[in-house]
């Protein structure tokens, strides 16, 4: 028999495990509300466009080229003026499958093994894995409740200035962060882009949840303060739309887009996900978000409910103020690790916050996402959780008998 | 302004080129016939997949995790063993975003700079962009008619084996080889299968244009003589459906399958394509790819009546068992990436054989893609490709006036 194992280098990675379905209770990944994927405007958006533009499925790009469906720049452009001030045409978007391609595509464009990049010290665990792979220096940022400590970011470039590194980027998730929720403030936002001016180093900013701000209004991302070709912007429809579509954009002036675009060797992501977004988003994506909002901040009063009934004081988190997942931070003694180890036999899937941070902080703290379990499974899983997590660390003391 | 220059490694792609819409005649890409596109039956296929599975949309992987939705492989693994008599099951499947991605997984799985592969020495110029980008040593072996020299290869790997090389697999398009059209032969198949297992060296089968024989019977696949686990094996749906929609497959054991998974890092691809694709597959593909093959043997007909007329004795080649394209071979003098250059200024794109070739005799050979262009298309193209390649090279002496 053939051994595969003989054909792998040494810095092959390990294999993946096969995948046996869901976890009854699952608070990871990114996925949404079943009940508020609109099908039947989706389906509505397919027919039409599918009917008017199917035979042009013949052509690799469609009649778009290599960034994308042409009207879903389009919508994009308008939408990002709207929703986040940004001013940007139809040629500096580049359509990608989903955000993790975007994410790919600017690491292998821009970052080798050694180099250094800036990062928010909790972060989107797919993002620390990625640079990790690379073999790259993170150096984390600390945050506060309006976003990244900007004096402690200063001081850091200063002091890799003084030691002649240059990083290669600052990555921002600025709304909504992943994972703790936090919302970068406007004067932070300037602050930020000119620190980025005065140093030199680009921003990556990774806007994928901006959408889901449930009451406050979405700030202006950095991008729209950028007028020096600064930022490299990400965003997404997984979060708004529908996370199995696999369709996310890049925003950049086309000098850094070009040197990108050779990195996708894909021949274009998938077109009939492009053209359904594209139908159903010019007339129906603001009414659509502004309802699955609604429901998402539901959801997200079920799981701070839950988690003060069955942990009491021993979850600490900020409510979320949008998007999907919530950051608890648990005791000291609470090892989220080990909890995941024993809570997943039982059928609940948590985020353990060590992937999730750069810091040492993470081992205490968990992600839990909440956008696709419903609400009796919102409530029964952390009930479920604060079970395990008072046998193994004795912390909750007490559970609620509800 | 950023530069966006200081922040590019020395190994940088170099910029890509702003895409500004196709040339008039188009003889370039995999591109299939418009008219051919089943655009009625997608829609019907997908409204109904959508309307009762749609929801599960708001998942990343649906509900078949990240191998790709269940159903499709499904068709697949019926499909491959009626068409192709390939043996495999749902989990030895892996659904990825064309076969693009299909071969970039498997390079990057397996080859790493300074690796050594096989490959028919006339190949698919993207496998040949890819390997040389890689930085990987490709030993290219002689095409007969029925395919690969393969006393030639077995010198080869007993040259290598005394080396103490070890190719790290052989690359080969058995079925309408890309760009020569070659078909490889049972017994062929059969020999190449033994040599594998013999010097212990993986296989790797691109049978992405399979399902276009015009005429001939589709061999069996060289997996299917496969029971030690030698064979990768990838197909696209793009030739045989639509080339917009980037879903094609890798087939092997799952302990190969185990390690290239992890390195598919998009969060698995589009799901709508590939709901559709179940759906339309189970019920119709096998009569759209019978009314596909009559179109595209008379495209295949019309260019060589084309290249007949306009180029005469000028233009060597054989006509098409099956397929889009057709690989011209020109006399000695006629430079094709020169005729490039000069023909795409006056809208004729043509694929110079230097590109598709690792031997030197591509310099004057051409590969010309006729699923696209309409038939007036193909014929006045061809035209003007004789007329041009007259004024630069002399070739052909006459142009019949038609």
């Amino acid at each position: 028999m053939f051994d595969v194992k003989t054909f792998l280098h040494s810095d092959a990675l390990g294999p993946a495990v096969e995948w046996k379905g869901y976890p009854k209770f699952n608070f990871i990944g990114g996925h949404n509300d079943n009940e508020n994927i609109p099908v039947i405007s989706l389906k509505e958006s397919i027919d039409k466009v599918i009917l008017r533009e199917g035979k042009t499925l013949a052509k690799y790009g469609l009649e778009s080229g290599p960034q994308g469906y042409f009207p879903l720049r389009n919508f994009l452009s308008n939408q990002l003026k709207n929703s986040a001030a940004i001013n940007c045409v139809e040629r500096e978007i580049l359509i990608v499958s989903g955000s993790l391609q975007a994410l790919d595509l600017v690491n292998t464009t821009f970052l080798r093994k050694g180099d250094t990049v800036i990062i928010e010290e909790e972060n989107y665990g797919g993002t620390i894995s990625r640079l990790k792979k690379i073999g790259v220096n993170m150096i984390g940022i600390p945050l506060e409740k309006d976003g990244m400590d900007i004096n402690y970011l200063e001081k850091e470039l200063k002091k890799l200035e003084s030691e002649n590194k240059k990083p290669r980027y600052i990555y921002t998730i600025p709304t909504i962060q992943n994972p703790t929720g936090t919302v970068m403030s406007v004067e932070k936002r300037r602050a930020l882009i000119e620190i980025s001016k005065r140093f030199g180093i680009p921003i990556f900013e990774d806007d994928c949840y901006a959408d889901l701000l449930y009451e406050k209004k979405r700030p202006p991302a950095i991008k729209s303060f950028d007028d020096e070709g600064y930022v490299i912007y990400c965003g997404s429809f997984s979060k708004s739309i529908a996370p199995a579509l696999r369709v996310g954009y890049l925003v950049a002036n086309w000098d850094i887009l070009s040197r990108v675009l050779p990195y996708k060797t894909d021949a274009g992501s998938g077109s009939l996900e492009q053209m359904a977004l594209a139908e159903f988003c010019k007339n129906e994506f603001n009414d659509h978000v502004t309802n699955l909002r609604v429901e998402l901040k539901k959801k997200s009063d079920v799981i701070c409910n839950a988690l003060d009934k069955y942990f009491g004081s021993a979850a600490n988190y900020q409510k979320p103020d949008g998007g999907i997942f919530i950051w608890v931070d648990m005791p000291e003694n609470v090892d989220t690790s080990k909890l995941y180890d024993i809570a997943i036999k039982q059928g609940v899937a948590i985020n353990p916050g060590h992937e999730w941070s750069v810091n040492p902080s993470g081992k205490h703290k968990m992600r839990l996402c909440y956008g696709n379990p419903t609400i009796q499974e919102i409530d029964q899983g952390v009930k479920l959780l604060a079970e395990i997590c008072q046998t193994e660390f004795g912390v909750p003391k007490q559970i609620a008998n509800q």
